[in-house]
């Protein structure tokens, strides 16, 4: 059960991410390959490069039918329904924010799997929650949005560090210590969204 | 002679993907390092991402001297014989066919003998045949022609599968079922090149 | 001594690499998380790619600690100090080629510790010394300085070409042969720096 409900946020947010891959073809024109590319690199991107930078190979979308087959669906809703789609955007935001706090958290026990430092088992969590989304807008031409707008990567890097507190200092249980920080990162990316806040900048 | 003829194709191959990435450099009035940078992306890219997805390192190219003579090759030649090499259009497409034909087909082997599914070798095909020109596009800072004009990775999947299927469905040897399907891929790359045909996408 | 001497110079380029991805962050209004995490790109962007070509996993910068610190306090004294930072131009430049200089050398070193061809192992070096900020203008979406201004990549060739002939085929110390050659290498870019020297590039 508990296992259970964990995949089926996971698919909620990895179909989220590869709806925003879809929807940026669209929008940048891509033709039907490059639609379903966009919307696997969004979707993938991030814990592909995770496992990559630890050498956990073959990468870990290669294996995970349930993934693939959420993201093809993502990408014929997205094209199909695209005007009924781009009206979800409240929807698609919460399945977004649910899919950075799990895929932060898996990205987090992948580094601590591997006995690296809690520094870098953070980064490496922020990482697999954000790094499809820089690979999507790196390939369509457009400025991250992970770097300059939103709260988004920080909102990862403080469920990330939550976690990672909690469950090695404080020895709060694996499964609590997720929920918890899960639920901040969702909060953190939702209620930031809502009110429009974001993170200071230089001034050049 | 069977492995001589394939190696005769695969340098035809990488030396069109080589003239591919020169002529981006020079349209972009990169100089020389950039030049030979750009070919050898192009050409070793799309190999160089399947050989890190599935953990084959070091990367292919990295012992494939005969490969690296050729990108070289290319490059000064692409340099110095520019006006000439732009109006060799027709010949450098037939090589650039080829290349793609059998760099899906090397992929799709590579997969396979990885044991991956094979829904995934086909993707590890597309990948080899067509991300050297799509890391090209995004380093010169143009929207990927992979994803926006032209037949070009749905030649490699169309052939690509059909290698699956002929293969492990049908049984056909492995030279047969390769020669026909790279024939397969050229041809409507060819065909879809000269007749300007295009995937389908969607309106905004 | 000999251990810590090189440690600094390392540290200098890594701070100087990581200036320089916060400048472009800055200059790009990114939000202090694109400052840092461009800061980190451009600084071990090089010796990542370099270790994922060779398959050394967990790549180098997971586990090193002091470089990581550098990169943090270069992103922290470029956000807090920007006008000041701006205008030491000269010592940044100089740290950059020590870097350039150290990291073509590191690179290398990697290559023939994995006994790959010569030829491959300078290539290991210039990508080391460069691909992060190869990384850092493709993120950004500007034409790579690397590919189309300044003898960058040229002088790091150069140097590991007289570094692998010195050290293989004159039998030179490697102490000796890897401190001329960061010298050259430095010297290269900086008087080619101060001169404005270009390499050639084709006409279209």
């Amino acid at each position: 059960m508990q296992l259970s409900f964990i995949q089926v946020l996971e698919l909620l947010g990895t179909f989220a991410f590869a709806v925003s891959g879809a929807t940026a073809a669209i929008n940048k024109s891509y033709d039907v390959i490059g639609l379903l590319s966009l919307a696997f690199i969004t979707a993938i991107g991030g814990g592909t490069v995770r496992d990559l930078l630890i050498g956990a190979t073959p990468v870990a979308w290669m294996t995970d039918g349930i993934s693939n087959t959420a993201i093809i669906a993502a990408a014929i809703i997205a094209a199909m329904f695209f005007s009924y789609v781009k009206k979800l955007t409240r929807l698609l935001s919460t399945f977004d924010a649910i899919g950075l706090g799990l895929f932060t958290i898996t990205g987090i026990d992948k580094g601590l799997a591997a006995g690296l430092p809690l520094p870098i088992c953070v980064a490496l969590g922020v990482i697999t929650g954000t790094f499809g989304g820089l690979l999507r807008d790196v390939i369509c031409g457009e400025q991250p949005i992970l770097f300059t707008r939103e709260i988004y990567a920080a909102a990862s890097l403080a469920g990330g560090i939550l976690y990672v507190v909690a469950d090695r200092y404080y020895g709060a249980s694996g499964d609590i210590a997720q929920s918890i920080s899960i639920a901040v990162i969702v909060v953190i990316r939702l209620v930031s969204l809502r009110h429009n806040w974001q993170l200071p900048r230089m001034r050049t």
